[in-house]
């Protein structure tokens, strides 16, 4: 099966070209039928005989960028000038900054932003802790941590290779959550070490943002964390995941008008993501779970097994079935994926109950390809933004962090979770709801504060939300 | 002895002004009379009776502060709308933020620097861990570490009071630098902690600045890490002052025509600073320093001394003098003062030898004021902008962390230190070196540029500096 070209391989190809009729159709001709897909096709500069062009194209993989820049040195008069692999261009020093909201370059600035000024604001600090959360950049401030033992489909690579991803995720928090985002690699696997660090790094951040942490470490981190810190720690492959999920499920019930009480549901996967998965929508009212790992349906007293698979069984498999995900398929009303590529089949699909809603969040490869379900799913989600319902975790973190930020929260709790996956779902009108449209796009400018807002009315209510002095009390005086 | 207004005490009040001539001349003479000094009058808006305006006024306290307003209240016909505290409306939220380098806010920059592209990057690095110093934020990134035991005059504050100074310090790298830099405050004293923990962090951070950790703990928090980790690792309360001391005093010889062998040096408070400055000037040649704290002269056998200050014991004093202070400073050349305000008295000067160099870095107030030595001082410097020959790290980390970034310098050595301070003097040229003028202003903008570019050579040619692949080699496609 090739994978459709991808803005993730893309390349930046610079012509030099000869002014005549019809080589521009020529050259996207070649492009075209060595599959590559133009994005655009800029003018850089002209004479009189020729012109220079960049066209930006997408390719399905390193060996097809070659193939196309193939074909296009074997276009006539077309002078390849240069070709440049853009996801590497794009990565050259990272993709983050530091940024000063005062500059410096007047001697009054610096006086009172650094020394001597900056000591009073130190010893009022010293005076009432508390203030840290008005006049440091801790109050919308988040560490990404992560050891870099599980991420994106690609397993430990380490805390140096998850740079890029942590990098890109506190990006995320920036442009969708305006939360300001540093990642923290950390060069160990020790969970008592990763918890100790991230404990002592407290005084900077005001939320703890785990990422890509092998299971079951991540669940004793978070665990732990959220114990011994009191400010806000999520595991985002675990929650984000899950509450971007039953966003989603709360949509397509509507539309297959079921019940989550009634519902069979089927998950693939019993990582990080799949048991938070399973835990929200148990918390929503499930009743029937079936987790499968490569050991067939997770089942109470499976030899074996991890105490984390365990403590899944206790909640899950109400009817202990056993063997292959191809039997416990029969008759689900829901199938979750968080697991690897194809291990769903057509025939599975045909095997479920009516109205099959499949959620196959392998990335980038699903566990079904929606060509090969749509025949007999009445509703396709997967992880990839190329199709229609795209359950991604931007849906969630940045709104869920803004709204516990916010409001100074000690912790994110479960009804936060669930809260925050309504307002999401939420966010498609009635009138909008249809099979292909169960979810926002991660582009919906309304999402991060009907996330907030909800987030942080849960968190008043549920008295996790704290006191802050006032801002321009500290700063406005009395006249 | 009042202290001159400062920026540090800046407020900006708001007045609302009849029009009518003279007001302004009014309201000038009453803060000065008050003892304000006005920086900027700005009209906010008018009518046909009256004026907004906004003046911002230097106190020098807190108290200071108050009178102004009090004497503001008492004109007649002006109205006061609001007073604001500049120094902390300025703190409100922090002074640091995060920035993208990419803006995600199209859907193929998202998948090329976020998920599915990043994961094509993760494993070019995860293949080769090397290139982590291309496509992360390593290579352009320090961690500003410090536990808050030794922040800036006020001693053990904690970490979250010590937030301020380090995202001060954090700007102070990006504004003078162009060096990404993050304040990383740990909630531990304990050295093995922070060393173990500053290791961790390795991953993420291309240097290591530690920022106000309290001497003698410093020093073996230093050594460990250098030691212990292959970037660099760079105290800059010690190291940063003792460069910029030593190209201070580079500048100060020539005018006195001394040579640093020939001095008796008298250095006041043996912490942090004090240590590193009398190590960089027997590195440069010094022969007889003497050291006190408040026990008096430090010497070879001292009783009760810490081994740190037996070791600064046996490389210093070598007529082992013993006494107070007022005695020692007889026929001295040089005083470095790093210790507190006033401890200097207009007779130590008078009895010093002839051309006596003072350098009092107390901060915010010296061992002596100028006023009070310069009737006998030859030269004389303070860590104060608001009088001549400013002793500022400022002209020193920025440019040393650059120049060892730049080439990728596993550690920063002692001769890049030397070379670093006689690049600062020599921005000083011969015709415009007189006894105001013996170091660069912190916004001379060569500084940091000539630093770095010593600092690289020195890396160079002690086989400090590493290889770094090709940025272009990574992303520019064979054709």
């Amino acid at each position: 099966m090739r994978i459709n070209p991808s803005p993730s391989y893309s390349i930046l190809v610079r012509l030099q070209i000869p002014r005549e009729p019809g080589i521009i159709g020529r050259i996207s001709a070649a492009i075209g039928e060595a599959g590559g897909i133009i994005d655009t096709i800029d003018l850089v500069s002209r004479t009189e005989q020729a012109s220079v062009r960049d066209i930006l194209i997408e390719a399905s993989s390193c060996a097809h960028q070659r193939e196309i820049i193939q074909a296009l040195e074997k276009v006539d008069n077309v002078y390849l000038l240069s070709a440049e692999d853009l996801t590497f261009k794009y990565h050259i020093g990272g993709k983050l900054e530091t940024g000063c909201k005062l500059s410096f370059a007047k001697p009054e600035v610096l006086a009172i932003a650094y020394t001597p000024g900056v000591a009073r604001v130190c010893t009022a600090i010293h005076k009432n802790k508390a203030l840290a959360n008005n006049l440091t950049i801790k109050r919308n401030t988040v560490a990404v941590v992560s050891d870099g033992t599980a991420v994106l489909g690609l397993g430990d690579i380490g805390p140096e290779a998850a740079m890029p991803v942590m990098e890109g995720k506190c990006q995320l928090f920036k442009e969708f959550g305006g939360i300001d985002a540093f990642p923290i690699c950390l060069d160990t696997q020790d969970p008592e070490e990763i918890i100790r660090t991230v404990k002592l790094l407290a005084p900077t951040f005001g939320g703890i943002n785990l990422e890509d942490i092998s299971s079951p470490r991540c669940f004793e981190i978070e665990e732990r964390l959220k114990a011994e810190m009191d400010i806000p720690v999520f595991h985002d492959d675990q929650h984000g995941t899950a509450v971007v999920l039953l966003a989603a499920l709360f949509n397509a019930l509507k539309i297959v008008d079921k019940k989550i009480e009634d519902l069979k549901i089927v998950i693939c996967g019993i990582g990080a993501a799949g048991t938070a998965c399973a835990n929200i929508m148990l918390e929503a009212g499930a009743k029937n779970i079936v987790g499968y790992d490569l050991g067939g349906a997770v089942y109470k007293g499976r030899s074996g097994d991890h105490e984390h698979l365990q403590a899944f069984a206790e909640k899950t498999n109400p009817e202990m079935e056993q063997g292959p995900l191809s039997e416990g398929i029969k008759g689900a009303d829901l199938f979750i994926g968080l697991s690897a590529p194809g291990v769903l089949k057509q025939d599975d699909v045909k095997n479920m109950a009516a109205d099959p809603i499949i959620f196959a969040m392998a990335n980038p490869v699903p566990e079904i390809m929606p060509e090969t379900a749509q025949p007999y799913a009445r509703i396709m989600a997967t992880g990839r933004s190329d199709y229609p319902n795209q359950i991604n975790n931007v849906l969630c973190f940045p709104g869920i962090f803004k709204g516990a930020l916010r409001c100074n929260a000690s912790a994110i709790n479960e009804e936060m979770k669930i809260v925050a996956a309504h307002a999401i779902a939420d966010l498609i009108p009635a009138d909008e709801l249809n099979e292909q449209n169960i979810i926002p796009s991660v582009f919906n400018e309304n999402v991060v504060e009907a996330v907030a807002q909800e987030v942080e009315r849960v968190a008043r209510e549920s008295g996790l939300a704290r006191e802050r002095a006032d801002d321009a009390s500290l700063y406005k005086m009395e006249i």
